[in-house]
């Protein structure tokens, strides 16, 4: 806390900037194997917040959470070909244990998919067992050799849902009730993220996935983030596994399953998509900290009164904060507070008091207004509504700004220089994906005409894509 | 669900008891790789209330959440040489990563004590910085020859605290309040154990701790289960990691620290806590499903009765689910839930109906009321109560009846072949634990002579012990 806060212009340097607000808004630190990542309590703050509105949303889709083990045969990952392929380079192997070198080496997870494979086969007997719907929040392993903190890093924190159905059409119902109202409505209503929510064209599919649905967010500098995937695994991955049942008819058959998952990169899109040169711009919404209120001076009177006020917000179910912190100037905690973007600073002086007033200042918009202090806690919860509101209506601002509709491949790469563009797919089609691969743009979803995640019986000719640079 | 479930009788063969009661209970399964654990969704279930509670006296204890990663490099182990000793033959060894041979193996965290305390001499410069208060909830690996699923796993589930104070009464203050308010608190008011708390002798310590203290329960055997340990570590581990300080003296200090920690180890004390021949018995305040209602048999008119009494619980905030599974007969839906020792059943059958009444059972009892339909909602809760209070008591009991105030070690060894034995510490001591070991009887704690848990300046002398067989 000695260097007053210089983070690099957002403007400047976009990835400095980053990296700059991570470390002074204390959220992470790099681990001590590269690679590794230290959550720091604020950073955590923030995830257990998501965790709790994921979990709810995922329990209220009838899911349950269940937990599998860390180390998985390398065995279970041969069973599936194309996913070790897809894996291999990624994985950290165990060949000791227990003081001896182990007979067959365990793999650290790099996605619990195959283990909770195994044993879904196991609880699956008969159509009575079905739908059998499984998440898990663990963490997992997947060696980067380019890390950034949240985005990318060889250990990351996650939910996994893996589900299995007795038809197609159940199964693929349920991986779009996940897309929209866990992973869409939460980016919307918690994040006050604005998401593209689509379908992956073939070539950006999860391996072994029938439809891969995603959540695609415009961070700050008009590239794409994508934000959490829902897939539809056809009965590629029941046969992988042995996932049969004893049907009604009496006949065995294959499960259809799905798999979805969210992760800690999450707080990566949260910082680039609100973020400012302040630092951090926390949704209301998701803020551990909505309300932070700061006596200007350590006297005596001002920060009693700061105490009544934070006990009066925390009555109306606010959650707030005091900052008196006796060592540090008004000027450094209004600095600390912006830069972990608390929504609302609640700021009182000694003239302040003698006026009966208190002065409210906004973390979105940067607008001060005095307030009588006798109507602080009516006023403020109307106040975060309206911040959350403005965070969701900038980000819309900023994607419909810098989403072009373009009608050729050349106008796509260029629009993608600064954001998105939006063109029908049968103007890109699989030929089109190679060459923006060579612009290192790719298409991030499909969708139907209207802007909404396609169903099975949408026409691949009436669909648009939307193409960006990502991360 | 084919097998009717039979499980032994505890009295006959209680590990065995223990083993089937965790698999038809759908508690927990074995992973593919030796020693791991798959926890299914009754038994996760069971873990997250815990974690909630847990987590929610820890926060009000004043410490907040991080995350520290998974992979610890091998050389923060050999800064605290005790560690490594203790440790060593139950590391896991990473030694490929990224389809490479590591340069430097990484070890998976037993706990992560090392990296943990790296951080906090970052974090720890001023004063101002103290206490530093952190809490992980995280998997960890310590390799198992003689596994046992709960007990003893080469992974499992805990939460670990890492706290660092500016001197020894602030660090003796704050592990004494977690062993106190946290754990003891946890256990006795939502597990229904009785515990005795108190100190582990200097031989039975934690490596490099001043003081361990520990939660100490009696299983249904007799045995002990050491439930929960907060230690002070002095300024021992302060000093292997740099974590001094500046102080307001303007001279550099050590710092002083503590560690705690609790593990999904506590389901295995439930279930041998308060387990009988019929299955769990899980107390109200824990329990995921509290009343579980049971229509008699398949018929509209009870079925949708059966409805109406689940929506009125739970509008009268019960955690209740309806069982109206068509494919299973009333008996075996009883015995599921007896299995999984859900508090209360309300069954109803059209006889019920007819007059106007259901019938209410207890799982800690066993016995079974009729009670008018229009009091279930209000009769439940406080039914719920006496469960909670019954089964403590229960426990209560059982302890009391098999703890045997006793004055020499012969008299001890005996006692501990059924329960626990008190006698004066002055009788036992060093010489005498030594003994006592030779027939697997331990020192699970000192206490006070009126049961509580010693502070520094009770006299060594005065103290009395509690000795036994443990898990
Ligand atoms: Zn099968
Ligand atoms: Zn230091």
């Amino acid at each position: 806390m000695d260097d007053v806060a210089v983070i690099t212009p957002r403007s400047n340097d976009f990835p400095r900037w980053y990296q700059d607000v991570i470390e002074k808004a204390e959220l992470a630190d790099n681990g001590p194997v590269r690679g590794s990542m230290v959550i720091r309590p604020y950073g955590y703050a923030l995830w257990e917040r998501m965790q709790a509105d994921i979990d709810a949303r995922i329990k209220a889709a009838g899911a349950v959470n269940a937990y599998f083990p860390l180390f998985i045969p390398e065995s279970y990952l041969r069973r599936e070909a194309e996913h070790v392929e897809g894996f291999s380079p990624e994985l950290a192997v165990v060949t000791h244990g227990g003081g001896k070198e182990l007979a067959e080496p365990v793999v650290v997870r790099p996605t619990s998919e195959t283990v909770i494979g195994e044993y879904m086969a196991k609880w699956t007997q008969s159509y009575r067992d079905l739908p059998l719907l499984l998440n898990q929040w663990a963490n997992v392993v997947r060696w980067e050799l380019r890390p950034r903190l949240f985005l990318r890093t060889s250990e990351f924190l996650w939910q996994e849902g893996h589900t299995a159905h007795a038809d197609e059409a159940d199964a693929a119902a349920y991986a779009r009730r996940i897309a929209l109202e866990v992973y869409r409505d939460f980016m919307v209503s918690m994040l006050a993220l604005p998401v593209f929510v689509g379908a992956k064209t073939r070539k950006e599919r999860f391996a072994g996935a029938t439809n891969t649905m995603t959540c695609e967010g415009m961070m700050g500098d008009g590239k794409a983030l994508q934000m959490a995937t829902s897939h539809e695994l056809g009965q590629n991955f029941a046969r992988a596994f042995d996932i049969d049942f004893l049907g009604a008819d009496g006949g065995r058959h294959l499960a259809w399953t799905t798999s979805w998952g969210s992760s800690t990169r999450m707080i990566g899109g949260l910082i680039m998509a609100h973020g400012d040169d302040n630092g951090l711009r926390i949704p209301p919404a998701l803020a551990p900290t909505q309300v932070i209120v700061l006596p200007v001076r350590d006297d005596e009177a001002v920060v009693a009164k700061a105490r009544e006020i934070t006990d009066a917000l925390t009555a109306a179910g606010v959650r707030v904060s005091l900052d008196a912190r006796p060592g540090l100037s008004f000027g450094r905690r209004v600095t600390d507070a912006e830069l972990k973007g608390i929504p609302v600073r609640v700021e009182i002086g000694p003239r302040d008091l003698a006026a009966g007033n208190v002065t409210l200042a906004r973390r979105d918009t940067g607008e001060k207004h005095p307030a009588p202090l006798t109507e602080v806690a009516t006023r403020v919860p109307a106040l975060l509504d309206d911040v959350q509101a403005t965070i969701y209506a900038q980000a819309l601002e900023l994607r419909e700004a810098r989403t072009a509709d373009v009608t050729s491949l050349a106008d796509a790469v260029e629009a993608a220089g600064t954001g998105f563009a939006r063109l029908p797919w049968r103007l890109v089609g699989e030929d089109g994906e190679a060459r923006l691969a060579e612009e290192s743009v790719t298409v991030r979803c499909l969708q139907t005409p209207d802007g909404e995640l396609p169903s099975a019986d949408t026409d691949d000719a009436d669909l648009v894509c939307i193409v960006a640079r990502a991360y």
